[in-house]
This record gives structure tokens, sequence and C-alpha cells, in this order.
């Protein structure tokens, strides 16, 4: 039966972690949605032979490769995945976007907006998507909807954060992290660039912002926190958080979110759940509401088990694929996808700046 | 300006913890509640006269005796408060009963059912108020609004549990709550008759019971934990567990309740709050509401602070006290009374005879 | 590199929504665990041909069959799965047991003690698995970790529950889950087996019982709720309280265990995270701690994501698998087997007998 | 007995809802604290004789004036309490400090730095208090001593937010608080002048701040909320956010601190909570803990009432003066006093500054 989907090749750049998330999606994406494609896992390539292979074996890819050059622009590739430490991201994309692939790229695009100018430049006419996987949280994706149906009117006060606590362990202050060069810099690009994603998906657009970023460890030179004072177009105010001093919270993530009709909350550790007040309640039973968004009439609910019955992490790029597989057989545009993720590269600049200058950056 | 107000003399016997509270709630029931009467801390009874020199000091007692014989009949005492170990209930109240005096007693009413009769009839015909506090916690109070109401429903399941960990403290061991001549019995008087009395406030009566009940520490000679399954008259099934082994929960007293329509849970531990889940609520959007009972709208919080401004432990005794005296002002019987505690007793005589027994008693 | 495995060709018999949960199981063992076998989804078996063609093209299942009698004892077939209504278990086991192949059987074992003990018979000698894969929600497995450590020291109080509101839905009361001959019995098979399942895993064995069960909907064959009070071999009292009634629960499985050193509580509804108090904290500093249970030192964590990335339900029948191929790989006798499960179907049939006579049963 | 206590009779301008908070306090003090004073409910000052006559009676105030100017010079009065409008606050702290008496003043203190440096001039070398009574939630007091023993370490993040929803609520906008001739501010002096007294208190100075504030109600003449980034002298980094628009709370005041060796956070909708990571804990168990702060071993337990038994709002009035009181008998300095308050004021000042400038304030 399946011999009817229509095969995309991948090819993907990369074996660490976030690869580990990435074949896992390619993988059940099919199992989940209701796709016309076949993902077939064709070509793994990195550094390291002996961890390619013990990959390739684990996840199920077909070759693998250490020289992404030729690869990216093979013609039995479809897609180019990359998930690479950040400064590859645009030598990856770039090639493989003037070879006419589907792009696919970790967040954040790049270590720089003019990186991320040529990287949208070069897949533009060609679907694309930037892994801020997180929109597809079903609570988040529910928040969404419970916004756009107006059900917290207008929006006074927006609030982030992004807390964990790897700047604190002595061993990953060697990774590529924690290195200006690869990673471009540390917290705001590694989580608030997640965080302003979210927001702009749930408030729209940052008017100006104001931020101050702070190294606590000597000798590191990337931010280990970042904090902003923002103003929307919609005329909220907002704050945001991020840092790996959040000794306690292991991958904290979230929102709050005021307005005039109701408030919604929402935390990445409690991630099947959204806090929701609907002001229109009666006052006796105002209350915050713990939804357990698990279904039914929730995001993606008919997709993975029954009401009740929890996702995790990896859902949130299955999830993500899906929207994308699916928007690619109707011709649609998908979100996010590198243009958003330049935008939010622009934001991030921003954030540099005004924390360097201590002003006020406008947007 | 008060003295249009009608003085009520109380003497109270008992100088220990609950005698605190008993106190605390004569002083303050006038600063919270409109009421017609002014109440007197007339006169002070113990055993030991130090202990009430402090303690009328403290608290403003105007005398002390050290025979509540002939204190509880004296012309100008017209409130007898009974606020001392559980053996010396039945002596008191019946002998200020007799003496026509207005009677509060401390929970659980007595030793047995037949102590609890003698001195429901002593009090018969003059008002009369039982300890049972938590009726008065406005999450309850407010619980008890939604179910009458219909906002849960026909019941299904009433949960009830009360959990302390004081069996565990050795030196706790050697109160008189742990002993069966002062006591009548342990955690089933001492907790479960609170859990009865709630439930019987919010899901009406038990019909038939099964129980067990035991005691972890050898020596003692009374139960330390009992557990009931209990069948009530409006069809739902019930399980109550109390225990002074409960490690971990200093106060733990609550219930859930699951309804056709909507269920409830509270715990005293947080007793600002109630959680309440509607059926009725579109299923995207139902959860379990995390209701803050300070109002507006809510049992006593016109009495109280403002919303979101919390009361504690203390103000369910002057809740209690306010409502006597306004029902006393308009000639209304008053619950919970003497009249209810002999249920919750008899109740408590079931499950220690359904404990041993082993068999499922109808009430 | 996967040549190297030893394949594994496996039948399944069902195509449900538990079958999903078994297939995606199959799928995703060896990516998550290290394994020397490669799993093949061989044939897939059921009733309607539809239905099978488009589960095996979902999830890769190689054959389709609509006789499982001829496909269980294919010499091309290793393990048999089963993954069908209740009534279907006995035969299917007994054929493949018989067969002399693996079998792997969903929860509760049987419609009876009688058919239990046939299927157990007919499948020893060879490794066997029942699907009560909640032992392997990290949180719980991590329980039993703490109290075999004696971090909770002598168990007290033993507090299970399992609620789900399936049964106020009208539209499921026409499933063969309502169906005495299809389902054996409803609450007990369903959800209270669960609850007994992690009961003996976590506090030993049951020593005696007493129930009462209720059908709430008129016409119903099948228990809608059912509740428990036991008594453990470890000195421990129990309540179990399990209902398809209980309004706004989703899938409410859990417990609350209190020892002398320390406390334990759980909830599927919120998976990841284990609440644990521990005494021999300091008394100021006493507290129930609120686990994520994803990692470091927790079970599992090195097998799916990093510390502070959610797992969901599907996991739990992963590590459930996963554990099953290591002990094979060993020659290790896993658990919960077909051996575990007769032994909670000899405690439902206890629980619907003490329901019957209303008397305490001696397991 | 009380007669050997020294008298202090108290005058209190003001008879809105902060009085009776005032008012509760100077009953209750010596009902809970150990204290050598006799406070007397001397004189009640106010603008308006029936409503002062209605407090006076309910609250037992000896006597009732409308001219405060000529009570608070008064030989027999040792106590000007003020409980005013904000406007109020300087004229009667002024005259009282003067007249030598001992001044408690409600926060904020004053109008403006010249106002407060005028007042704590007045008040100097008697002794003062400004009731920023939340330093006196038991759980705040116990993150203090947690603190300040170490058990947090370096300080990284301190993250305050106070949310209310009274903006929103149009009848309140007519009150005094929405007018800047009696009010100075609105979320800045009402909210955010307890979130910096307990920032300082917690974690010491800010040496600098950014800030926005915005009002979302035209034709208002003060801030409807506030947003800051901070430095503090400690080398953490801090994000405070003050809103009457915080739909769905009803007092969110709290704040989250992240340090090397644990973090702590706390909120006063749940006040006799505090939650406690502590770094030092082995990873596996490494987890918040939820610790119900009253008793044993926590601040103000041995006041109040017993472990697990809750207090409330008026406590932390209570505790207040009685440690007032304490340091009265010992002739040591009080906190928070006039000094502490003209420093918040300080701070408040640069708020609206930053507001207004969009630069950072070196403080």
């Amino acid at each position: 039966m399946s011999e009817r989907k229509q095969p995309l090749n991948i090819a993907m750049v990369g074996s660490g972690f976030i690869a580990r998330a990435h074949s896992n999606a390619f993988h059940q994406a099919m199992h989940f949605f209701d796709t016309p494609f076949e993902l077939r896992k064709k070509v793994l390539c990195g550094r390291t032979q002996s961890k390619l292979d013990a990959f390739a074996a684990q996840w199920g890819w077909e070759e693998t490769a250490l020289d992404w050059q030729s690869v990216v622009s093979r013609p039995d590739v479809d897609v180019v995945n990359i998930a690479t430490p950040n400064a590859l991201h645009a030598p990856i994309a770039i090639a493989a976007g003037q070879a006419g692939k589907i792009v696919f790229c970790e967040k954040p695009l790049a270590l720089s907006v003019s990186e991320a100018e040529k990287m949208t430049q070069a897949v533009s006419g060609r679907p694309n998507l930037v892994w801020f996987n997180y929109r597809r949280v079903p609570a988040i994706a529910f928040a969404k909807r419970l916004i756009d149906e107006g059900r917290i009117g207008q929006v006074f006060h927006y609030r982030s954060h992004y807390f964990n606590q790897s700047g604190v362990d002595p061993a990953k202050g060697h990774t590529w992290r924690y290195r200006r060069d690869e990673a471009g810099s540390g917290a705001i690009g590694d989580l608030l660039s997640h965080s302003i994603d979210t927001a702009r998906y749930l408030n729209g657009e940052i008017t100006s912002l104001s931020a101050a970023a702070h190294t606590f460890i000597p000798g590191r030179n990337v931010d280990d926190a970042v904090m902003l004072l923002t103003k929307f177009s919609n005329g909220s105010m907002g704050t945001f958080e991020a840092s790996r001093f959040g000794v306690g919270r292991r991958n904290g993530n979230g929102f709050e979110i005021y307005g005039s009709k109701g408030s919604l909350a929402f935390d990445l550790e409690d991630m099947n759940h959204l806090q929701f007040f609907d002001a229109n309640d009666p006052p006796a039973t105002h209350a915050w509401r713990n939804l357990l968004v698990t279904g039914p009439d929730h995001p993606y609910s008919t997709n993975f088990w029954k009401p009740g019955h929890l996702i995790g992490y990896e859902h949130t790029f299955i999830a993500t694929l899906g929207d994308f597989l699916h928007a690619l057989s109707k011709g649609q545009e998908f979100h996010p996808n590198f243009q958003d993720a330049l935008q939010v590269q622009e934001i991030m600049e921003s954030v540099h700046s005004s924390a360097v200058s201590g002003e006020w950056v406008q947007l």
C-alpha cells in the first residue's frame, strides 16, 4: 500500500542529541500523520565514521558520508536536514538551497542576521522549515487557538521565561554551545530564540526592546543569561528572561499572558497542560483551569493517543514534520520557516545591541 | 456604642491548644460578624492555677476557677464552652445542660453513643454547638453551595482522607489522645469524626459501611488508623481513610467528590482553594478549576479580608461562632449541634463494630 | 550493521488502540534500547481486511491474515502478541503457547482464574510478558528503587486510585468493554488490574480484602466502579478505588504510600513526576519533593531524551519491551509475566467474590 | 495580671480596609506574642463621624476624633498609626514625629522622595515602622533565613512579580488609588513598592535599573503597570513586573530566586508554602520541595497555631507588630522603618525617571 506514496529522500548532517530527535520524527511522522509522502532516511553525514555507523544502525539510515558538501546536491536527495552546531547551518543551508533542495534547519538559524539573510535567500522559492518545534506543543497550539478566537481579549502582559541549569555544570562548559565562533551566542541563541519564536506566534511583533545580558563564569565568551523589556505592536508589555543559571529548572520554558478577557500560562516541564483563566466565567467560579491538552478537541489529539494519555518532547518534532508534509502536499506555506527564523535572528541581534548600548532599540 | 449589645457571659473549661482557638473566636467574632451580642470571656476553668493565670492574662479572661462544677451553673454564666480532653465532655455538658446553659462542645462529642445520647438530651431545648469547625472553611461551604445548586449532578463517588503524622512522634504518644479512657478512640475520634461530619454535610447519610482499624505501635490501646468502605443514601460509593501515620501530611484533611455534572476536590493544607471540574464546559476547555475561595461571591468573603487575601485555621472557628450567633439572634436552629454530633458518634461506633467483626454494618 | 542482530518475527492479533501502542513499541524499541534482536513486524491478524490493510500500511506490517489460528503456529513466527478484546486472550495464548511461541498478552490476562491458569501453563517454559506497562513509567520504577533502598522504611498505608470518565460517555457503553462475555468485568479488569499489578510491584502481596462494586447505569452487566480495603503481608493497610465514573479524570491512575521514613505519591496524568517526602530531612525543610523523573540517575533516563525532556504514554510500552528483550538476551526471567498476571487475576476474582458476599476474603 | 504591662496608647488615622488590618493587629499582638506592652486603642481619627462610630464600635476604639492634628500631639497618645490615603502620610507623620510619638505608617511612605526625606527626619530618634508587612510572611522570613545560611549560594537571578486585576474593574478606577495627587503613583506605589522592599530584604541593594511603565486606560494619570530590569550589588540580575492588569491574579505577589546552591520561589496566593530547590541533594532526588511553612522550626510557628494549621493575611501585620514590640522592649532597631521606606521611595523615583527617559539609572 505504501508504494502509492511519494518518496522523499532525506540527507541529514549531524548525529548528536538533536539529530536523534529529528531522526525519530522522520521515523514516526507517517505513523501519526496521514501523509502522501514516504520519508526515506537516505544519507547521514558527519565527521566521525564510527559515530555515524552506530547512529545509522540505531536509527535506520541507509548510507553514511563524511562530506556533506557532495551529499547535499545529490540528485537522489530531496530534503537536507541540518542538525549541526550553529556555525555550520549557513554553509550547509546555502549549498542545499542552491542545489534546490527542501531544507530543514535546527534553530537558531544562524550566527548573524547577515548569514541568516543569505540562507533565507538561498532557500527561497522552495519549501523550508526551521525546527522551532515548540509551536507544536499541543498546549501552545491550543493557546494560539484560544487567542485567535478572542478568548483572552486585548493582551496587557506577555511574560516569558526560559530557565535551565546547563550553565552551572562545568562539564558542559567545554561544548560548542559555549564558544562564540561555533554557537554565535549563549542563552540568547540556545534559549531566548525559542522564546521569541513562541512570542511572535502567540502575541505578534515586538516593536522595541531594552536588554541586559551577563556572563556569570569568567572566561566564557557567550552570554549565560539575558533579560528583556519589550513592547509589542498589539500594545502589550513584555518581559523575557532566559538563563542557563536557573538552578532547579531542567527545561523551564514558558509564558504567562494576561488579557482583558482571560489569561494563559504554560511551562514545558508540564507540557501536556495549559493554564487558562476565563474572565467571562461568573466571579464565584473564576479560576485558573488546568487544561489537560490531550483531547478531545485539542490540536494533534487525534494524531497521537487518547485523551488522558500524555505525549512527550519528541512529539513536537513529529507534529512539526506532520504539518510541514501536509502543507507540502497542498502547496501551502509552512511556518516557522527561514523567513520566520530570520526575523527571530533580527530580534536576537537587537537584543545583543541593546545589551551592549543600554539603550532601547526600535525594531 | 457597644452598650446596646446583649452580653453573653462565657465560661470555658480547658486551656490547651483548642482552648486557644476557641478563645480567639470569642475575641474575634464581633470584629468580623455583625452580631447583636457582646461576648464576655467571664470564667476560665482548669486544673492548674498557674496555667490558668497565664492563659487568662494572654487571652483576656476575667476570672479563673479550678472547679468547673460550681462554675457551669453560675447565674452569671450564659454559655459553657467545653475544650477539655474527650472524657470530660459528658459530665460538663450534662451539668451545663441541666443548668440551662447554652453549651458549646469540642469534637468528638463523647466517648460513646450512650454518653452522647445523654448529653444531647441534657442540652435539648437550648441552643448548642459542636465544634466541627471545618464546615465553615469557605471552600467547603462553597462546595456545599455548588452541590445544592446541582452543579455536580448525581454523585458517584465520595472519597475522603485525613492524614497527619502525629502518631509517629514518640513524644505525642504520652498525651491523653493515646489513652482509650480519656480519648475514647484514636484516629477515629480525632480525625475520622471530622471526615464524617463533612461527608454528612456535603453528601448526606451513610447507609452502610465496612471498616478496618489498626494500631501500628504495640502497646497503644487506641486505633492509629482506620479505613472504610461506605454506601450513601444518594446512591454514591465512598471510601474514607484516616490515619496518624500519614508521614508527610501535617493536616491533610480533604475529599474528592465525583458527580455526573462535575466534581470537587479539597485539602485543608491548601484551605483557601477548592478544585472544581464542570462537565458542562465545552470539552476543549474541560479542566479542574483551582478556585481561590476568598471572594467575591464566596461564603464569608465579606466578613474577612478582600479577594486574594488568605485566611487561616482560626477563621473556621470565628465563622462557626458568627453563624451560631446569627442563628441565636434569629431563633433559628444551628448546625452542627449535639444532635449532629450524636449521629457522627453513632457512625463512629459502627466503624468500631465493623472493624471488630469484619462485617458490613447497616446504619 | 543490523545484519548481526537476531531477527524476531512478530505476529500480532488485533488492530485497535492498544495494537497501535504495541506496534509503536515494536518499532521504537531498537531506537532507544541497545538490543541484540531485530524485531520484524511480520503478520498482522484481525477480522476486517480493510482495517488490517490500513493499519499494516500505517505501521509497517509485512503481511495481514484473517485467521490467527493458522498464523500463531507458523514456523516463521517467533513472537505472538495478543492485542484483542479480553475474551480472545485465552484461545490465542494457549494456541501460541502450545506452538512454542514467545507470547505477549494485553492485560487483564483472562476472563477468569481458570482460563488464566490454562494460559499460564500453556506458555510456561517459554519467555512471556503481560502488558502491565505502567511498571515501566520511570517515576514508578524510581519509586520501586526508593522503596527497595529503604528510603520510606516500614509502609503504613498504600492508597490506590484509578479514575477515568469513560463510563459516563453513552457512546462507549456499546463497546466490548461493557459486555461481560467479552470483557469479563468492567472497572475491575480495565482499571483495577493495573492498580493491583502496581501495588504488588511496589508493596508486595495482599493477604486479605473486602470489596464493593457497583454498576451505575442500569442494564450494564459489568461493574462501573469498585472499591477495596486490603491488608498487605508487610503489615500495611490499603484502599483501592477504580471507577469509570470519575468525571474530570482522564487517566487518573496513581497511588500514595506512607512509610515510617518517607512517603510517595504519583498520578499518571502527571507521569513524569514523582512526589517524595523524606522524613530524614531536617524538620524545617521537610517537604514533598516534586521529582521530575527524566534524569539524571533515573530509570530509562539514558534511553530516551535528556533531563527535563518529557516522555509520554507510549514510552512505557517501549521500556517494557526493552527490558523484556534484555532479559531474553540474558536468559533471565522477565516480569510482569503470565504468572504475575495470574496472581492479579486471582485477586480480581477475590474482589468479585467479596463484593458479592460482603465478606473479607483471605488470599 | 495584665496590670504589670506597660500601656501604649494608640491613635490611628484612617478607617478603611487597611485600618481594619492594623486594628486587628493591635488586638491580636498580645495574644500571639509575649510582650511587656499593653496596646490600647485610644483614639480613632477620620473625616466622617458615622463611619468612625461604626468602626470604633466594631474594633473597640475608645474615642473618635475628626481632627487628627489635635490628636497626634496629645500627651496620652504614645503611638500614631497612619492608615490613610498616601497624600496624608507626610503631614501626619511629620506632625506626629515632631510631637515625639512613635510613628507607624502604611506603605508606600510618601508621594515623593522629598516628602519621604522630611518624614524620615521627623521621626528619627524615635522608634518607627512602615507596614511592609510581607517581610513577616513566615515563608518569606524563612526564605531569608535559608539565604542567610548560604543555602542557595551565589544568587544569579531575582525574578519578582506582583499581579492583581484591580485595574480592570471600572468601579475601582474612581478611588483615590487612581489619582496622582492622592496616590503619587499607581502600580508603582501600590504593588511595586512591596516587591522592592521584599527584594532588598532578600537580595540586597539594586545598583541600576531600566524601567517601562504604561497606563492602559486612557484618562488615568497613574501607571497601571510597570516592568524593570535591574542589577543587584551581589552580582545578580533581576526582573520586576507589577500590574493592576494581571487578570486572574488576585494578589499574585511573589518571586523566584536562582542561586548556585539552590533556588526559591514564592507566591502570596499560596502564602503558607515556600518552594525550595536544594542543589546539594543527590541528583536523583533533586526536586523543588513544597515546604509548608507552619512549623516546626519555622519563623512564627510557635506564635500562631500548630504545624499544618494555616495562617492568613492578617498574621503578617500581627507578626510585624510583635517583632516591633520585641525590638522596642529591647531598645533595638526595627526594620522596615522609615529609613528603609525612604530607600524604597528612592528606587520608585528612579523607576519613574527611567520609564520617562528610557535610560538605565544608577542608584
